[in-house]
């Protein structure tokens, strides 16, 4: 990218800026990680929301990427990608319609599936258009928010595989309630745990349907977990990417204080707006462009400061300092670590593009909004 | 607004919806108690970021409407509004020349301060551009958010008066703080505590400031106290059109237990996607969809059902049922009242605008994302 003449100092806030240094080192220290132990990387682009930087991770040498919702599906086929999975069940005739639609355009969507009613109404619509999906059977792991549980999970693959217009090819077993355990060897334990199951039903379908490949799962906080898991075939990562203090919060295999494998490429810029009270000042950005969810944001810049931020409404943010140190006047622009990542972005239209004190240009958060 | 032949049934969810009878209900109803008591309207558009229902707002009769932000103010005067007052301080020179810009295309803007410097950067900006604005003085009552404190208050009133590009028309005083306190009593008692220092500040700035005739103020948690209130001249309510579970919890003057001045305007429709699990089922809103901040969202329809809403991470939600009864199947479109509206509407790019179980048309939700 070429330089724009632009400064951080010159941008409006609030505003998201990517900081590209770390935001490639976070990107190659996953897809080496992932080579090195022979699977594939198939990152989800729910945690930022954008077609450019997924085209990154492609270019960094990921197989393709993950959507949660059919919008996203639509955003990034526009965008002219393709390879990606839906990681979550669609229902409705309406949006079984949707994603069929996009289907032809893009041969490769392939979606999860959890119930025989869904798998009938799916196969129903593709015999009409007279065409055949890819299907992961989603597989519960004890997050129990979708995914057929284990003991049922053979059952439904044999239906699966006795419809003509699905073609399975393979599980999906996502371990959410897992990735935020902050003691490491607590999280790898509890994730072992729950994702034996699954692997029980993966070599059953690997062994008897020959189609049966794929076992994508894992997520920030079991990346290095899951990568020793050998029926484990891709990775559905998704906050490596940007980060939060959410994950910056929970223990890592060599530091079991602070998360060190990928540091925050994802940062927020906020201006001081009030400065009248003892004891704090007022910034510009509150619920409504800093999401109230997971850890504390942090403030990063000023650097090593003693300066705390808490949510104060919708359109404000209270400063305070935990050692009665100085607060910053009016018109100084912070820089924080957000608290969730993926919630915050959904919020903003674009990012700003960093190296150092330079912005180096924009990219559109072309996803932000599609929660259909 | 004609037909579309389309039904709420028809819609893929989330979706947000507006029930238009519900609305123009709630919209008239201030109306009138406002116009009853003598005093202005001047909506806050934060919480609906739609230049259409502020159009429908004045057309009712509100004398202009209210923005927390400079690109708030910026979309509706590109869709044709005016009379904009802008409820928080514009500081940085950036910021200020957006601002100045602004008030070129739209005279009738006016703005806070809270600040010496402030003002006088503000003053010099506009003197380079030989123009005047109005503005009001932000009295902080207890908030402590923005504002200058009352002992202060004159003494910035003179220096403002001082300032030959300013013209000072009177004060605002929000008491944030006091608009979710539950018991009518107490937050009647609180609220005219807290006014009372910006009652003193304002008589003594009318007395002797020609040009000072507006005090704005208010919420819709003490809209009915203030309408009570002899100096203040106008309303800067905001939540009354829409409305959420978090007003709907705080007791009113007839009804200690329930918010009965106004009714839920605005729903979430969302769709259960997975029925694998005893006791839950999951549904298709999550935290992007559903701001996670407030009271609990409370399922409307079905009507009269025992079903909960719980957040279930970024893309899903989680429903219950508190007495045991049956589940709603996949498939199932359910309707919530949220838990807070203003950050919620913020997620979403339109409104889909009801009558009964008609679809009359749709309004674009046009200020969101206006964070700056």
């Amino acid at each position: 990218m070429a330089s724009t003449g632009k400064y951080k100092s010159d941008l409006d806030t609030p505003c998201l800026v990517l900081d590209m240094n770390v935001l490639e080192q976070n990107l190659q220290k996953m897809q080496a990680a992932v080579e090195h132990a022979g699977k594939n990387l198939r990152p989800h682009v729910k945690t930022h929301k954008c077609s450019s930087l997924a085209r990154m991770q492609i270019g960094a040498g990921a197989i393709g990427v993950c959507v949660a919702k059919v919008s996203e599906a639509e955003a990034l086929v526009k965008a002219g990608l393709d390879n990606i999975l839906l990681t979550g069940p669609v229902v409705t005739p309406r949006k079984i319609e949707r994603l069929v639609d996009l289907l032809r355009t893009s041969p490769s969507l392939m979606v999860v599936v959890d119930h025989p009613g869904n798998i009938e109404l799916l196969d129903a619509v593709l015999r009409t258009r007279g065409m055949v999906m890819d299907v992961l059977l989603d597989v519960d792991v004890g997050l129990n928010r979708t995914g057929v549980r284990p003991p049922d999970a053979l059952a439904l693959a044999d239906r699966i595989v006795a419809l003509p217009h699905l073609r399975l090819l393979g599980i999906q077993a996502y371990a959410g309630h897992v990735q935020h355990i902050r003691s490491y060897d607590t999280r790898k334990h509890t994730s072992y745990q729950c994702l034996k199951e699954a692997i029980r039903v993966f070599r059953e379908l690997r062994a008897t349907v020959p189609t049966c490949t794929i076992f994508s799962a894992s997520g920030t906080g079991t990346f290095d977990i899951d990568l020793a898991v050998p029926e484990i075939s891709e990775l559905q990562v998704g906050s490596y990417a940007c980060m939060d203090t959410e994950y910056l919060e929970i223990g890592s295999a060599d530091n079991d204080a602070r998360f060190v494998s990928f540091d925050p490429a994802l940062r927020l810029l906020t201006t001081v707006i009030s400065a009248n009270h003892e004891g704090l000042v007022t910034v510009d950005a509150g619920l409504k462009s800093l999401y109230k969810d997971g850890g504390k944001p942090q403030v990063i810049v000023p650097e090593n400061s003693a300066l705390e931020y808490n949510w104060f409404g919708d359109e404000y943010g209270m400063i305070t300092s935990t050692d009665n140190s100085e607060l910053p006047p009016i018109g100084t622009v912070l820089e924080l670590v957000t608290s969730h990542c993926d919630p915050t972005v959904n919020l903003f239209d674009s990012y700003y593009l960093t190296r150092g004190k330079e912005v180096n240009g924009t990219w559109p958060i072309d996803l932000r909004g599609c929660s259909q």
